[in-house]
């Protein structure tokens, strides 16, 4: 067994302290990952504070992991030692179903679902159809620690010219917003809108400009509009209502990347006929949606979640390609719970990396 | 002018009395027809008691005519006087628009979109962008009368084998359906889900099994389970919830009917992966939807209004040679008040339709 360093939640009030515990050394086609940075996504603060009710404590967040392969289990072939690597969302997924046959891990419709990186199956095993546990185990631990044990077909290969801290929240906030504007065909010259500016934001109006998308980001706070700005993205005011009007039926594609219930209704009359508004931020119900507004223009209102592996991959080496990446903040372990209150009130510009090299200075426990 | 029977709401909670008015005689490209057979849509009754508030008094309401041609216009080459025709839910569109160019009528962007057959506009002069009135006026008269006059690029040709009784629904029920099924390619060995049971729900029934799909119909009340068995129809009872777990992520195509707000939450669970859910029955706005059951299998809910020129056409031919056609009930004009209510009620089987030849025996006037 390895000892392991990390940061978990014991209940769903907890503030995040430092833990020990194991992890299983590296079996056959896995390999052991020391962890350098980790991003801080706002699912771990859903998650922590157990906001959509499936939360299995202790809970060590972290899925925009960064790290080098310090070993390499039986049969490996995919990565060295050495090897600067990437964990996502996703440690595991049933590979049999069609999703998983097709290359969309994502949309695993095994008993389980995926297994997500930290908080253990999709489906857990008191509530999948068979009853069964095909990861054999009900929690897992994340990137908020300085080793991880993975599948070798679950780590993505980070480019080398992307600095391993940038490349860490494309794991997930990269990985999340490419996925859906790949799938909807995103093409050079389509009119793109961006709804929320945080961390999925920034990324979604990267990718989209660097597909040769026209790209508008809507946002509340004026703050953020200047902002957008300084990154060279054309912003709007949901409050200007002028503006809104004057962008009827003009959008190809729509993001939203709110992480909360919201109204997504004022966008959906910005939309072109037939075109689709597709919703990455929010899991959970939402504000009703007048169906005479998607109805008089065949319109469409869909759900994307996450990315699938070769997305993933796909969108590091995009990112290193065009040069784009999110804008970060780095930070030590210690400062993650006033980090996570900073992401609830919007006010990080726009993801904050954790250094993970901060956690060896910890004494605390 | 034509001088021409009908029957008229004048405000928001009065019958449908009988009422005198004319109509400007067949100008160039325009045919007049006389009046056979009108259905009675669940939009006629939400109209006339302005239940989407954009309601124009008196309202004589009535979209799903047929009629036998009387009068031909100058110029007019399509239909010849004698010939069985009829009319949907349109007889204008603005025809410059991208929509309109691509043969979607019902999806017209003019200023003032497409013409109504009843209700005038669908975008007021006062409402549309340019402030303009295209058609020339505020207000259409339908189907509720002995005589229509429209151009004949908006009247169908009513195949031989139709009886023009059976045809009427199919100019508004039967495009409603229709044109979605079509849209998202439903075809032979689709498993397809059709969400309520009333006039939009038995036509969709009926077309997707013509199309070769396997179809389960959802209702509320035992009752309408057992017309869907007589009429050959596999049914489920929404509140059957060992039968809805067990269908779960098993559909290829749903389709709502009902005609007024509803959760279609329990639905999206029985899509398959990157399916649609599409709603045609109401406008208005939803009960809000659980993004996490549509972003966890890229779902995706659409809404689609009635069908264009083609469509219609087609469906009408489609049920010609398939030889099916909606359940009717035939009633005199002096019973629509009552229709009116057993329609709000469910208790129509499944589609009223009017016989003109009683609005000349009414003496009431």
């Amino acid at each position: 067994m390895i000892k392991v360093l990390g940061y978990a939640a014991k209940h769903s009030y907890s503030r995040l302290k430092r833990i020990q515990f194991e992890r299983e050394e590296a079996r056959a086609n896995e390999i052991e990952i020391e962890v350098l940075f980790c991003g801080v996504c706002h699912s771990d603060i859903h998650q922590v504070k157990n906001e959509w009710s499936n939360t299995v404590y202790p809970c060590v967040p972290g899925h925009e992991i960064v790290g080098r392969v310090t070993n390499v289990g039986p049969g490996g072939t995919r990565h060295e030692v050495g090897d600067l690597v990437g964990v996502g969302c996703m440690i595991e997924s049933c590979r049999h179903c069609d999703p998983c046959q097709s290359g969309d891990q994502n949309y695993c419709e095994g008993p389980n679902a995926w297994l997500a990186t930290y908080n253990g199956p999709m489906v857990p095993a008191a509530k999948a159809l068979n009853g069964g546990n095909m990861y054999g185990r009900d929690n897992t631990f994340g990137g908020y620690s300085d080793v991880m044990v993975v599948n070798e077909d679950f780590a993505l290969k980070i480019p080398t010219n992307l600095k391993p801290e940038v490349a860490a929240p494309i794991l997930c906030a990269g990985a999340t917003t490419y996925s859906p504007l790949k799938h909807w065909g995103v093409k050079a010259g389509d009119n793109v809108g961006v709804i929320g500016f945080g961390g999925l934001g920034d990324m979604a109006c990267k990718i989209a400009k660097a597909m040769g998308a026209q790209v508008t980001v809507f946002t509340t706070t004026s703050q953020k509009l200047e902002e957008a700005k300084r990154l060279g993205i054309s912003g709007v005011l949901e409050s200007d209502k002028d503006a809104m009007k004057e962008m009827k039926s003009s959008f190809d594609f729509m993001l939203s990347t709110i992480p909360e219930k919201h109204d997504i209704n004022p966008f959906i009359e910005l939309l072109k006929r037939d075109r689709t508004l597709c919703i990455v931020g929010a899991l959970e119900p939402m504000a009703g949606v007048d169906n005479s507004a998607v109805a008089f223009h065949r319109k469409r209102v869909a759900g994307s979640l996450i990315g699938n592996l070769a997305d993933t991959q796909e969108v590091l080496d995009f990112c290193a390609k065009h040069g784009i990446g999110p804008d970060i903040e780095i930070i030590d372990i210690q400062d993650v719970n006033d980090a996570f209150k900073k992401v609830e009130k919007g006010d990080v510009r726009f993801r904050y990396v954790i250094d993970m090299a901060s956690l060896k200075r910890d004494e605390s426990a």
